[in-house]
């Protein structure tokens, strides 16, 4: 795998930071979560003054081997099908990003569908669906690694286009299985607490889907190393996902992480570089079962929690303004040195 | 006090817009709380295209008597300087306001100070600050009616501009004091559960606040109705957001409801007339110890859970973007009939 250089972030411009936050028209601590996050993105960019350029989301997709066994409530060819909803402006992450102002890309990372030249997705597939993990190895490592590069590439390519502040999502019915896995892998929670019903509103595929990855988890005979599971079990949108966060961190960049399934590419992120960490901010808790687990593992405060269950990065999207109202807070709130009000708080 | 005609809204065309969110292209109720919002917004539009319009913000501000007794960290002083604040947009609410585009109205309700013909506030000032209420009624029913009316004229003007989405916030030195006792005798909740900190993050205030509030109780022989309530320990910035929220809810207006106080003041609205609920959209749970318990007697499901303890309606503007996400998801996202995506859900 290529080698990422992901710093912490410099401590010292934290006290700065608090200085002028306390120094807002406001009461200590008043504006909450916001006061955190203005925190966080004045650290990673090392600004008194942190500004939010460009942002930018990308979506991953790609298709699933294990879905031959019947633990998603959806067909494969809907991965297909929503991509073109993407191209069409329909789907829901079309909305929030015309609403934010988000430039959206779609990448085909390893759907089962040949994609016309003239379709507008990015070409980066891997292979047409991985392998089915119940029998064999979703990927091989190259392919993992020729991923990773790929969307380490493209995150270049966005951050050289002037953009600090990106969000990832994904597409690809089946990926909430593998997800499940890594997380388990990962955080040494049950099996049974990392699988939840995905697009299944009614919960009825549980069970069955949790008898699957049981019996895939007692064939796999690998070493059970962070980049074993992940090629073992993982998506390619999923590895891309993963490398495209690692070089975000790389360059600064604030990552704004969705929900179930990015949140566990996060978590197989920070098991290689434990810092990439200092770069999320955590938009959503969404609705599917193990997210709330995987996001108290990650000490992560999620800024939203509105029962989404939808992928795609819609939660990221939407938590956006929030994390924009932080930046406004310490850029344009007038200080008790310059407006004349009582210093009580 | 003046009558206000409020409908609870035709709940006929709630099957219509469960079916037109049910179609939309995601699996079913998989944009949890924003299937929510647009459902309420729908019902009270009456429409599967609802629209916000001309978004518009509303501070009341004034003094309150009760601040003679030390129950607030801050001196009175606090509210005039925090309204020149807003004039030079520099307090909280404004980076909100030009954030979200919304248009913001501040009015003096009853501030302790006299303010300049060309200052640039609403004038509709009761009188310099309520009486101290452990003594005596912090003001009289006529007063209060006054209130009352003024504030439902100023939203009818601000109805006539084309607005149709209305925030309300306050701006006053003490008014989680007169808010706890409302809360008590509206919901029956113990004082001691009613009183928080306000703007002191030390919370060295409560035990005091919590005593000099049983006091002034136990010193009430008033006859305990809503209307003898809201007067006696009532602020004017509070007596005329009900005004506004009662008059809102009049014009079908979408009323967003922010914190601690103004969720105070949608409690009394719905004690004088319990239909103005089904236009309250709550908009966050704030960090006052009361809020949370009040909102649960409200059956509200505040949108954001960001500790913000500040007031001016702060929350409130800060949730805008997720409101407006719903009223664009019903509008903007493709159907299972436009787009060729297998309705698997």
């Amino acid at each position: 795998m290529i080698k990422f250089k992901i710093a912490k972030p410099e401590q010292e411009v934290k006290q700065y930071l608090q200085e002028q936050i306390d120094n807002l028209t406001k009461p200590k601590g008043a504006l909450g979560r916001l006061e955190d996050l203005a925190m966080q993105i004045g650290t990673i960019q090392q600004s008194l003054h942190p500004k939010l350029e460009k942002p930018n989301h990308v979506v991953f997709a790609g298709d699933h081997g294990i879905v031959d066994e019947g633990v998603s409530a959806a067909p494969k060819a809907v991965t297909y099908q929503m991509i073109a909803n993407f191209w069409n402006g329909g789907a829901g992450i079309n909305f929030l990003c015309r609403q934010h102002n988000f430039k959206l890309q779609v990448v085909d990372a390893g759907v089962d569908y040949d994609f016309a030249d003239n379709q507008p997705i990015i070409k980066a597939k891997i292979r047409k669906s991985t392998r089915n993990f119940l029998h064999e190895a979703a990927m091989t490592k190259d392919e993992m690694n020729l991923a990773i590069e790929r969307s380490a590439e493209l995150v270049q390519s966005i951050y050289d286009s002037g953009c600090n502040v990106i969000s990832f999502g994904e597409m690809g019915i089946g990926n909430t299985s593998p997800s499940a896995v890594w997380m388990h892998y990962f955080t040494g929670i049950p099996l049974s607490e990392c699988v939840g019903a995905g697009c299944d509103h009614t919960g009825e595929i549980v069970a069955h889907k949790l008898k699957i990855l049981t019996q895939a988890c007692n064939n796999y005979k690998g070493d059970a190393s962070t980049e074993d599971i992940m090629a073992y079990f993982g998506g390619y949108e999923m590895v891309m996902a993963v490398g495209a966060m690692l070089k975000a961190a790389e360059l600064k960049m604030v990552i704004i992480v969705d929900g179930f399934i990015m949140t566990n590419c996060m978590l197989a992120a920070s098991k290689l570089y434990p810092d990439v960490l200092e770069y999320a901010v955590f938009s959503h808790q969404g609705d599917e079962a193990g997210h709330k687990l995987v996001l108290q593992k990650l000490n992560a405060k999620p800024i939203l929690k509105l029962d989404f269950r939808l992928g795609e990065g819609t939660g990221a999207v939407c938590a956006y303004p929030i994390i924009d109202s932080a930046v406004r807070m310490i850029n344009e709130m007038g200080t008790f040195k310059e407006v004349k009000v009582s210093k009580y708080f």
